[in-house]
């Protein structure tokens, strides 16, 4: 097989030798080997200035990321062969670390599966094709998930923004088996079911199981409160830690009908609440009713989505968090997450702080932490991270 | 009782404002209240330039850092009553944390106990006395102590650098009880002994025991490298968790005779080999003689003690990282931890990122890991952040 050359400008291998894997078109020397030749998702093999291989690459020549490094050995380009190869190395990571197969498989880019994500849900696969290269190997992917994985139930879950950015389609399709609405899947030693077909993203939120398994020693016989629920990852794995009560709120009420289901399913129904609503309202109205807790958790949606949102963002940060703190007992723990790529974790840190001393509180920080191992960063690519937790204690002044 | 003021120059009280409780000998109004008229120890009410009371301090009179805060309501300065109360908050922190009295129970200004760091064996209480406020207080810290906590020994470990910077004298005495040569702990639901007497700081190293703790499914029926070994914090519970075998190496012959006796006490000794010798001559004739490992830990004692060391101890933790590496299988765990404060997060990832790319190995970044939550972090004081453990996965590129 001969693929055709992608050549980049002098010096822009500089940072692909330093192990990322994307190439900007601005970097590219189109003098020589012009964009405009490629269509979306073909494959090249990306050369220095010097005309040395440094591998090969799926283009997009229309993104302003327009390659990205697929293998820095220019023998095998993606194809079955090279996806089953990748999926059991991801696998093997995977059954050393959890002993349910419910987990992130593939995490793009730091799985060297750039476009790929795959959640598995014992044997249901939710899969996620963010590139052009995935989606012209989408006959692949599949073959190589039903080799590797055998498994009853595939979902194509292509519905999210990164698609555009790539001039691909949004679907939602069962690409092989049965995938019924609610799925099941265990985390942390609790058992829940999640809504793959009409849930946000792939239906549940993996990044933060360990974040979650450090709740146990926090919540045991305390009161919580599970801000932006969604179906209780969080909230219902308090109740089983032992948390003597836990309020749950959400906007939403098909996500409170899954805190519901979720809970009865683990014989804690008595020990949930849901509380429909603006949760900036029912922070207020809690406040209002002079109601106490012991832990707050709050693990909100990206509130910064974009650069140009990082002022306004911040605020809402702040504003959610000093609302949370006031809500706590005299020997209160705050759960503070944020899933914004945006917010790096001293920014999340100085508002803590800042919060806690307008309240004249005592802060201290417990516990730090990230995103799960089964969504590795991949250390040359930042936006390979962004799930941050932090964990903290405020006491009087 | 009256104390003395210690007034600050203006705009020198929005860093304690703001949470910090730090005083630096050049933000004081000296021409009003001269350092010169405190005796090392003494307690003042700091003052902002407007004459506002922030708070009560420790002096250190000749100290860069001249005055810590030790409370922020002026009624109530340092003496016995307040010691107690801060133990019986910091204790009640542990309580929730663990289920064996085996953790550092107060960590100095985190626990608003500036200069104080007490560690506890179940019921030998091991402490330093880092300030002159401590010290003079050293009586009610050691009345305290014996009120709340009711310890068979306490043992002064006051052999820290620190002392000498606040003009006290190095020593080690039993304070109170008998403390013997070494003291059994339980870190992780294992056993073991710690030397606080000869051992280094106070004979263990409760720091990491949240990043030993996740060391079990990386090793379990795996060939494990401990580098740095001292008494098997690491080694000995890599084994514990199912390592096939662990080979501990260390350039004290006294802290491996503890692995030896920590292993015995656990049943391990069959699989663990203890190597004496400079780590770095130990990485060279491991490479020689083709040995590898599936599982390396490197977690040196402080290469950069200094700023000044910060060049040639980066090398230094280059160095280590890269000839771990080397001693990897194909799918091999590097967990690569740093407790110099002057070596940040960022840094050491870029370490092991650089070190991957120089041997053509692609490298995922699995977990990161920071002191535990009996050494909490006070979010205004980032040198009570120090430190890093990094779990990664090196793969074939």
């Amino acid at each position: 097989m001969s693929l055709p050359s992608l050549r980049l400008k002098a010096n822009a291998d500089r940072r692909l030798r330093a192990g990322h894997l994307w190439v900007y078109s601005n970097e590219v020397d189109t003098a020589s080997t012009p964009l405009g030749a490629f269509a979306a998702g073909d494959q090249a093999v990306l050369e220095a200035a010097s005309g040395k291989a440094l591998g090969i690459v799926g283009v997009s020549p229309n993104n302003l990321i327009c390659a990205r490094l697929l293998s820095r050995d220019t023998k095998h380009p993606l194809d079955k062969s090279l996806l089953v190869h990748r999926l059991q190395v991801a696998l093997s990571l995977r059954e050393r670390l959890f002993d349910k197969p419910c987990y992130r498989l593939v995490y793009g880019d730091s799985d060297l599966l750039p476009g790929l994500v795959v959640d598995r849900f014992f044997d249901i696969l939710v899969v996620q094709l963010a590139s052009a290269t995935m989606e012209r190997h989408k006959d692949a992917v599949l073959e190589a998930l039903l080799k590797v994985l055998k498994p009853s139930g595939v979902l194509w879950k292509n519905d999210s923004g990164a698609r555009d950015a790539e001039g691909l389609p949004r679907h939602v399709d069962t690409a092989f088996g049965v995938v019924p609405e609610w799925v099941a899947l265990e985390e942390n030693g609790v058992s829940f079911e999640a809504p793959v077909i009409a849930g946000q993203k792939t239906g549940w939120f993996y990044d933060h199981r360990m974040n979650r398994a450090r709740l146990a020693p926090y919540v045991k016989g305390k009161r919580v409160l599970d801000l932006f629920s969604y179906i209780g990852g969080w909230g219902v794995q308090a109740a089983a830690f032992g948390a003597s009560e836990v309020m749950c709120v959400d906007a939403s009420a098909f996500a409170l009908d899954g805190v519901e289901r979720n809970a009865a399913r683990n014989g804690l129904s008595e020990r949930i609440i849901c509380a429909e609503g603006d949760v900036f309202a029912a922070l207020r109205e809690l406040k209002a009713a002079d109601e106490r807790f012991d832990v707050v958790i709050a693990d909100p949606p990206a509130f910064i989505k974009r650069k140009k949102d990082i002022k306004n963002g911040e605020a809402a940060y702040r504003r959610l968090n000093e609302s949370a703190m006031r809500l706590l007992n005299k020997d209160g723990i705050l759960v503070s997450a944020s899933c914004s790529m945006h917010l790096d974790e001293d920014n999340l840190q100085n508002i803590l702080l800042t919060s806690a001393r307008h309240l004249d509180r005592n802060i201290q920080l417990l516990e730090r932490g990230g995103q799960g191992p089964d969504h590795p960063e991949h250390p040359a690519i930042a936006e390979t991270r962004y799930i941050k937790s932090l964990t903290c204690r405020l006491l009087p002044s």
